[in-house]
């Protein structure tokens, strides 16, 4: 992670000026220093003809530096930020954004749901295959090829739900060190009796904490400036925890500062669990903020059904929701209405939510959330309102970076390409189709009447892992094909 | 299409046995002879090992046959039947099944269409499009592009829309000859002045009707026996038609006993429309009623909005459904439901819709029919009927292959693997994810431990065209990588 050599990137570079306007630098530079910081933008076209004079303001000698040039229709777009589920930890992990929610374990099971919802869902597919993961060969194997392939399909940065295996949970962060994908972590607390499998769960509260502990001071001890890995307090969901367990890990998050993550509202079954489960909270939300976990920190994948007394307190506590439209069209839990958060004041980003939702691709996230509001839209009857509810291409892919940055707290590091940000990129290239109508690899075909803003469509509704040629995490090629 | 070696394919065959089954044939052969087929086959187990005696029964030289071993993991699968609409034809075509709606020549709109509805998309991406390929270069280069892509997505049928233009029509049906891809290829008739543009309508009804007699003609020429190719008789959808056009079209399909493709009930403010310009009709389906079009030979495009009426009305004249989920949830039409329409007897079948929809795969339309199932059924109250409305996997790969050939009117020749069917078939290969977490190119990660279930659940869900390893149609390899 250190001794980088400076790199300038030469070319078109795109990314989010707001949740409604991409920003198009074409002909631009961007110099990243030794440490993978954004140390210049030069955003006037023709800026590539001056790279000699803006080495030499920067005081860099033009040995020293590599020179990434994008091949024209080919552009830089900030690395994808999202949540995924490893594999499924106590009856389901949550996430949301740049990333923001995947279960990790969980990734051998995707595409695999059948027609089951969420309780139904956890108990077949989801703890069996958490369970496994205990054994460290199939968890490095699992691990390895997840944290691969959402690189290859350009997420930079991901929020992992492990399993509650300390050992499986610890050799997640090794790898996602190792590879160099930017990641939170977390260890699955799940120690209620009455909800979680005897086979699979913390014996008690005072275990879980302990274990988390565990896996905090081994991310630290990796990774102690959380350069890269970042450890992640992650209950469940509140069905899967004890009132001990949850208020111990508001404990830890207030003595640590840490990030959290759990999942809220995905499926009226498990709203109806929780209320029988903790009748002196008002609603789901309030159980969250009764155990101290409604943070500005604290991730909250799904948001499906939140009440307006809920939204407004999430909003109230700056807590963040990750919104995961694959799953929750797969797993028939409601069309998550992104408009109506975004207006009562809560930040938003994205997760796979793998293997609830299908893919690893945050891109896949993307368009599913475009389809997804659309079928919101269906469902409302005045006609502007309806509009509105409607997701812009520019929506979803801010939702996929900057979004999600916001979402897990790194707004400030990653999903833009500002001068101190961190060099978390990916370099897309869309196929081209010749004179004989001929097409390259990939899916997405570029005739060459479009505009860049047709491109950017096309990209999202056709691209793939095909498009995504090289990612940057930090300054460091993670990826390449 | 003549002289074809021999060929016997070996290995694992999966088909839909019904909407509810897949079949499964391990270790079996299927042996297709020289006219593209199916002589024979034996579905043992262990058929593999006999394969000198199979061949001595049909007493065919081991000399003179190709063979085709699928390896272990690999499987062949029926070729995917499709609507596509070309382009877009006057005010937009519709198709379902085996992708039985596609309008090639829309095919670089593929993705791009904002946050418009149908008759704005009509206005503003697809008429000006479509009237541009009467340029024939721009044509060939479009529909070559169009037909590469979708056999590459294991497409084998496809039923196009065209344009209004008729060099262009017939040129998208040599492509289809040349290349090998088999086709329903239908003159989009359009000639409504109030709701067509000037510039892109044909000018009378007559004139309609004697340009669709041109492409029908230069069809036969091409193809006297319609082995590969089939003119399909194309009123764009009642609000393009005036009623003289859509009685003369219905006289030639009578005529001729031709297939008809069109549009029905897909947006509110198309029916609203519909119900303007024919107030003497009682419903859109009434429309086509009342001039002839709905008959048993008829592919209606997406049907959301059909009343109990119409739906009657449809499944009594034998009419067939072409089920286009990206286009409905893409352009906001709404969620048309499969099971309510198989339940009152309609065959249906799956369109692309391009560029309506997003996607040229059938497989994406297959995958997104599971999804929008979903939103169905999170419209209906009663638990049980929302169960019901839920397609699972492999009631959309039916939709897909079976469906789509009897929606097309195939059902006897193609969507299945029996004797005397024809050989339309895709070879499909998985990637495997060996003992260092490392997978193969593709997005489809099989670990090994997967029933044959999941493997298939996990190929609809993930699937691209990089699984489509080998196509053929009617014996003949039509695309391979």
């Amino acid at each position: 992670m250190t001794g980088l050599k400076k790199q300038v990137f030469a070319g078109t570079f795109i990314s989010s000026k707001s949740p409604q306007e991409l920003n198009y630098l074409h002909n631009a530079l961007i110099c990243v220093d030794g440490a993978g910081r954004i140390a210049r933008v030069d955003k006037e076209p023709g800026s590539v003809s001056k790279l000699e004079k803006t080495l030499k303001t920067l005081g860099w000698d033009a040995s020293e530096v590599d020179i990434h040039v994008a091949q024209p229709g080919q552009f830089f777009f900030p690395g994808f930020i999202g949540e995924f589920c490893c594999m499924i930890v106590r009856m389901r992990l949550l996430t949301i954004a740049l990333d923001s929610h995947v279960h990790a374990p969980q990734y051998p099971n995707v595409g695999i749901f059948g027609k089951t919802t969420l309780m139904e869902w956890l108990e077949k597919y989801t703890f069996p295959m958490e369970s496994s993961l205990k054994d460290l060969d199939k968890a490095r194997r699992v691990y390895t090829a997840c944290v691969r392939r959402t690189l290859s399909h350009g997420t930079t940065t991901a929020a992992y739900y492990a399993t509650i295996d300390v050992a499986a949970t610890n050799l997640l962060a090794d790898i996602c060190l190792d590879i160099g994908q930017r990641a939170f972590v977390g260890r699955v607390c799940m120690d209620n009796p009455t909800t979680c499998p005897s086979n699979y769960r913390d014996e008690t509260a005072q275990q879980s904490l302990e274990r988390t502990r565990e896996t905090i001071q081994h991310v630290r001890d990796i990774d102690p400036d959380s350069k890269l890995i970042c450890p992640i307090l992650t209950p469940r969901f509140a069905p899967s925890c004890s009132s001990e367990a949850m208020r111990g890990l508001a404990d830890i998050q207030r003595e640590m500062d840490l990030p959290v993550q759990t999942h809220i509202s995905e499926n009226e079954g498990e709203i109806a669990l929780v209320a029988k489960q903790f009748p002196e909270s008002g609603s789901y939300a309030e159980v969250y903020d009764d155990h101290g976990l409604l943070t500005r920190r604290t991730i909250l994948a799904h948001a499906v059904h939140l009440s307006e007394e809920e939204a407004a307190l999430v909003a109230r506590r700056g807590s963040k929701v990750s919104h995961c439209p694959c799953s929750n069209s797969s797993l028939t839990s409601g069309a998550a209405r992104v408009r109506w958060m975004w207006d009562r004041g809560i930040t938003v980003g994205l997760g796979t939510d793998m293997s609830g939702g299908y893919s690893p691709s945050v891109l896949e996230a993307a368009r599913q959330a475009a389809l997804v509001s659309r079928h919101v839209a269906m469902g409302v009857s005045a006609e502007a309102e309806r509009e509105r509810s409607k997701l812009t291409a520019e929506e979803v892919l801010y939702l996929g970076t900057r979004g999600g940055a916001e979402v897990v707290g790194l707004g400030d590091r990653v999903g833009g390409f500002e001068k101190g940000m961190e060099w978390d990129a990916q370099l897309i290239g869309l196929g081209q189709v010749d004179e004989d109508g001929m097409g390259e690899e990939g899916n997405v075909d570029v005739f060459g009447w479009e505009t860049w803003e047709e491109r950017m469509a096309k990209w999202l509704f056709n691209g793939d892992d095909r498009n995504v040629k090289k990612v940057w995490v930090r300054g460091r090629l993670v990826h390449e094909r």
